[in-house]
């Protein structure tokens, strides 16, 4: 975290910049789609992160402070409900107003006002103001990652499959195989320090693990195709009861984003439509393909604690667990509290804690994870059946 | 029906100019959305009626001619089967591309080509030439309306409802009241003669009509908030079934785009909203609600015969019956086939027979309705629980 | 209708053993299935008939009478606003109690007090009385057919398709082809008289038909495979809009109750499964269906009014128009008022008028009809959608 | 397990007529009913229990069986995918045939048959064998809790609420409060040994448990109105965001089979309707609500290892843990797969491991659990959202 006030504002201006160059190489369009009810409009997101810094940094710090537009609490809140009312989630591409040129007003105008707070706080002030400020700008580097999934989708519905970028991020391959040692007996994971981390991912505490190893490296696109190619879509007895029920209903018969093009799979990435490169992690698949997948293979999903042990041990794999040029990897843990667990104070109190059900836990961090933002102990989580994620599958198996 | 080359490409150029001054008052954003599955995004219309003219004019009158972009024929192709597949109406929205800085190239390349064949007709191809090129033209004043309905529907549905445009198209107030006589026997509707329709106002026909009055002016607002108070969305004996079902899971109380403010009605309307104006017709109420009003008020809808033969016998009425500054007139006839019926030849059958079932026919025409548009034979249809058309209510009565 | 108390009777204890005639060869279980939410259980069809007689007859004209069990109203009740809430259609098998057999013990009762009033009416009571008893008895007349259909209906359900009985209705056979013509100009439809008649049968009036034909025979299921090899299920130009979309959703490519065995097309009816016999009408089509096989044939559905002048002309045609042996033919008139139409008095108005819209008259009977029950005049209806009804076609044509 | 052929056929005896014992109150028509899709008719519960005797004990070891109806396969079948297609869960009670007349048939054949296998064992079958034939029956018990849990239901559908039988099984009260203490460090959970238990309850294994404490009874209705009393269901706050929409949607405001009447809360039981007794274990709440209740408490729910490890230590606590007289008690724990599960083999690997996702574990038994069929390691499970087993709430707290 920034210690002073300089350095603070200084990454302050550096989030709410990479926010907007994600959006720079779209078309005003692209900025408004919601295809599907959990992809939001890349507009809503810059709206909203900017209402995150309103609310929870203006409101509260700067005396005397006016909402810019009234209208904004309805129409940026996410799912708060200690802040009232708001445009239910599938609607938020319904909202023609704001305009994208007035939320872009809208996040110059709280640009220019955050530093006033900032820059007046007492020492005592800055001890409560700081770490929510913090949030907040993690708020942001979370819902850059958002952009980048909601961009691939919406891009991705359109026929002529538009590349985000030539430079958009993309998963690479891993340069090494095999798999690595993870020791049984107590182990300690969790966050502690002073530090920034989410709710979640306190206290840190002891587990017991048991012998085991894990992959170096994710599974890749080709040994994903000889799942495929052996009947993988096909075997209900690889499958969860819930993701066989899915496989039929929505077809699955691949990943998302691969289409069969004249007998050969192609992939879209946000540089555009192109085969499938046997050799780059597989990426875009539900934990019950993961799962799956893990079944078919003979071995396991490893469990989060065993992952972030590993990293505790191996530090960072090749194509590796903490994001550089990789994919989240679907754990076989299921998203709930740790013992002691205790929420953010006040309305944030609903920022993780409420969703602690029906998901399951991912580790590492992907390509489109902003620089700096995932931890060792970092955890990401998605109902089971989610695909437009950059997730991943990583093995693990016991040793004896 | 134009008949030289010069009045032709005039009257092209109109049109397709008035299409875009609708849009004109618009943000981008307001091109972009689908609150429901029967609004389209203006874009979409844009793209579509120039697709229309694409498909129905270029393909078939220039010589080698190539489409602008395969994809446009899934993305705006609205509904025939005869021409392939397409996008599925409610995901219109979910096409970030073209973006509508292509679709006015798009339009801009297409009217730059029209001429081209327009020019070059012998006479012999100006008799089958004229007729299409005419519907083309018809069909992007249909649309033109239907802007004016998807536009107001978009726009309110942002929390500011802003206005569209102070000189927008709203019903004004009708200046005499009472009844007119339809005189019973038989006679005759239908369109006859050269001039341009509709397939589906031919052929001209006798009906048998019983001696019956008609009311000079639409229902207003001040009449409806009667209706509202004495209970009518309340009491099912009103209602036919299907309706008073409505009422309940849709939580009907008013007409469309009503909301009670402090205690005060209030109309959206494409000037902003506004207290209901007690003098002008009720406006945005489905079939369901007409007919209950029509109970309610001891009398009933009229047939659309008798709409034709009384327009036949007193020409405009008050508010009138043929679209300046009124709204359309909910009848008591099912939108059917009149005998005899012929649907227009190739694709183009699509245009109107299929649609001839659980409908029913309003007459008149409406504030926003291009001028010259509607004839005294004009059948518009809507399902019956459609509220989102300009369409009031318009009471009719037997004599003895 | 009777004229004495004692044909009265008389005719209420053969309507009233003709209902359980009909339940006579099911299986207890039979009587308890709702297997779609348009299908109603045997079993509420022995109490709701029962109901109203109680609820029309017993609680009117018995002094003092108290309901047998105040639960009844809520399980029994229809659609009857005007008489308070009731079960949702969709969960009337979800009612365990009351028991079948106390449903049977609840008509006993209810048939053992009936005539209690009866016997003692003045002369100035019997006129208000005999009118809404005859209409208690047709309508349980109508349940006896809806019986067959949903007996049918669930019978088919289970996987042993078992038959209902060796002597259940189906279809005949007609002897005849060809057309007969309908005269051109003013005719007269719809009841006039003392006799029992539906309140939608009048008022009688004039009608203006044009020279017309109309086949003397339903069209045959060999007619209609015709239709089927000839690909009409997959022709998109041959159906309304909405009924192509019901052919896709639904998969529809042939009648309800017909399924291909080992190549062959065989038919569920009341006697079993056996295969498709070419001579006989065919049976259980949708409006839709129907509306496509007139469309492919060349010629067209007849009006309602066309019908009815028919059979005022030719009366009973082979395999005929008023329900010996026959099948309920579509028209192309949409279930509307008649001029005049004053629906029934008291909570009795909802019987037939709030039905009027987005469905389809049919004309004739079926072999499910009970004797004597369907007139010339007699207006059937259902949605376009439907087919579990024992609907048939009947081709007409214009002639000049 | 039983250890002689005797013994063990006497056991079948004793578990196929508890079945039929639980059945006997019911009505022909209580069998019949399907009123929501996850409640299945008791017709079909005695089919399929029947049916997974034929299908793993009679078609497996009786030389040359035939199946008594190949139609029952369809029927019958639950959810075993390699057993080939069966009707869709929510077509149960669809099925009107087989009748219960049948059903019963089908049970009585089968239990003829059964001893013939058992009874010309080998000593190397029967090491097969018994395993097996020990499942089929534990089967058939978890069965006759859940035809408990489906009466209730079903019965409660009526409006007239009849009892099911004065001696039904109902929650009874608890005689202790305070806490226990559970001791922190490695424990071990799971079952070890010979003796029949779920391949979900291996293998036994190391959990690793803090410091902490677990209720002596469950929560009562006394203490559950409290969260009632205090605004519980209208505070967002408490709720888990899955669990605040479905109060929303379902408009939960009690547990399920609660109501109000006349100002008094009543419950629907097994012996029917009565005002809510204080002191009885609150029943029927989903995890949602036990979250929900423990968050207001200032508490938590106990994990399944703590439950387990507090059974080991402090034994059957009063109204106790164990399903004499009580509720299952929800856990925090997710139900997924101990570390080295191995499924059963064969289809009836899909007997639990392929539920593995989306669902909690629930701890103890209850009072519909038929004697001796709980373990101390038995694991059950529901979605969060389900309400109509009978579940309870138990809370734990930590300890420092």
């Amino acid at each position: 975290m920034p210690s002073t006030t300089k350095e603070l504002l200084a990454r302050y201006v550096r989030v709410r910049r990479a926010t907007e160059a994600i959006c720079a190489p779209l078309e005003i369009d692209d900025h408004l789609v919601q295809p599907v009810d959990f992809v939001s409009p890349p507009k809503w997101h810059l709206g909203h992160t900017t209402w995150f810094f309103e609310t929870f940094v203006l409101k509260k710090h700067l005396p005397g402070y006016l909402e810019i537009d009234p209208h904004y609490r309805w129409v940026f809140n996410s799912y708060y409900e200690a802040l009232g009312d708001r445009v239910q989630r599938p609607k938020r591409a319904s909202m023609a107003r704001p305009t994208l040129a007035q939320v872009r007003e809208y996040r110059a105008i709280v640009d220019a006002l955050v530093p006033q707070p900032v820059q007046s706080l007492t020492d005592a002030q800055w001890c409560e103001f700081a770490p929510l400020f913090e949030l907040a700008m993690q708020h942001e580097e979370q819902h850059q990652e958002l952009l980048y999934m909601d961009i691939k989708y919406i891009l991705r519905c359109s026929p002529s499959r538009p590349a985000y970028s030539c430079a958009g991020p993309i998963p690479t391959s891993p340069t090494s195989s095999g798999f690595l040692d993870i020791p049984g007996g107590i182990q300690q994971i969790g966050f502690d320090g002073d530090a920034f981390c989410f709710d979640n991912e306190r206290p840190r505490h002891d587990v017991l693990l048991r012998n085991a190893r894990i992959a170096r490296a994710p599974v890749t696109n080709g040994e994903y195709l000889a799942f495929i190619d052996d009947g993988g879509y096909n075997r209900p007895d690889l499958w969860l009861s819930d993701g066989w029920a899915r496989v039929q209903t929505e077809q699955w018969a691949a990943p998302l984003y691969w289409e069969m093009i004249d007998g050969v799979w192609h992939e879209f990435t946000l540089r555009g439509l192109s085969p499938v490169e046997r050799s780059t992690p597989v990426c875009h698949v539900s934990y019950f393909e993961a799962d799956a997948f893990a079944r078919w293979s003979g071995k396991r999903l490893p469990t989060e604690s065993e992952c972030e042990v590993a990293v505790q041990r191996h530090g960072v794999g090749t194509g590796g667990m903490l994001g550089v040029g990789a994919v989240w990897e679907w754990t076989s843990s299921a998203y709930l509290a740790y013992p002691g667990f205790v929420p953010f104070a006040g309305a944030l109190a609903e920022y993780n804690g409420k969703f602690m059900v029906n998901q399951m836990v991912l580790r590492g961090g992907c390509c489109a994870t902003p620089d700096g933002h995932a931890r060792i102990t970092y955890r990401n989580f998605f109902q089971p059946e989610m695909r437009w994620q950059f997730a991943g599958i990583r093995l693990a198996d016991d040793t004896h």
